[in-house]
């Protein structure tokens, strides 16, 4: 385990991956952060000109996302303020973050509606992801079930 | 489009498919009824039991992602209620749900710590989801990046 609830926190739903996850990150600021910080944002202004947010609540959700394990803090040069990058665990949430950007795209826009594109170093639009079982097979909810802890 | 914004409301970042997702679904409690509404349950005292919620929370969760075209409404068997069922764009969130569950079980849990597992109708694991580029070369923030609109 690499990533943490804050000292005093709980687990909402101890056995479920998905619920876990919520737990640390889902939450409406956290997931634009992370967002952002894929997309190189850094310091406290960086991502403050980015989301419009109140200034309080990026400094609570920053702090936040440090205790959890998925913002590394550093000095920064002018040693007054902190530069923030990814952790490892806060990077390999990219096909996550990828998976909710295809869904946008899918569902939140009209036909031909402009917006933003994730490409790969050679300007490449990246394929979407799709849910397969072990031999290949197009999965869904209707074709999948969750098998708690016995 | 066949998602939306509550009226009077607005996207808080109109350009960005990750940022419209995130004002459709991403909030805790959203995605966690999201979860549970992959996982069968229906109606208002389902939601209830499974997510240890307030009422007048899950009410109000339930009624956004009505209005946000994620869940649709059912009157119940008695008439007196009513039962939620994922919409077409609901039931395409899988693969996120997908993604969150799988970033969970590789980051928040010690290693053999017990978690419920997602499986197909053989009883399979499902799959590691991976972001690859149109040749299948693997991705990361590191080797893509967002094109925004001109």
């Amino acid at each position: 385990m690499d990533v943490t609830l804050a000292a005093g926190s709980a687990w909402s739903d101890p056995a479920c991956p998905v619920a876990r996850t919520v737990d640390l990150v889902g939450d409406r600021w956290s997931l634009l952060i992370i967002r952002d910080a894929m997309d190189g944002a850094e310091t406290f202004t960086e991502f403050h000109q980015r989301l419009g947010i109140a200034r309080n609540i990026l400094s609570d959700r920053l702090r936040r996302l440090f205790e959890h394990g998925i913002l590394d803090k550093y000095a920064a040069a002018d040693a007054r303020s902190h530069t923030y990058r990814l952790t490892e665990a806060g990077e390999d949430l990219f096909t996550a973050v990828v998976a909710l950007r295809q869904w946008g795209e899918r569902h939140a826009f009209a036909p031909g509606e402009p917006h933003s594109i994730l490409v790969d170093g050679k300007g490449r639009e990246i394929p979407e992801l799709h849910t397969v079982s072990q031999d290949g097979e197009p999965l869904s909810t209707a074709t999948s079930h969750v098998q708690k802890i016995t």
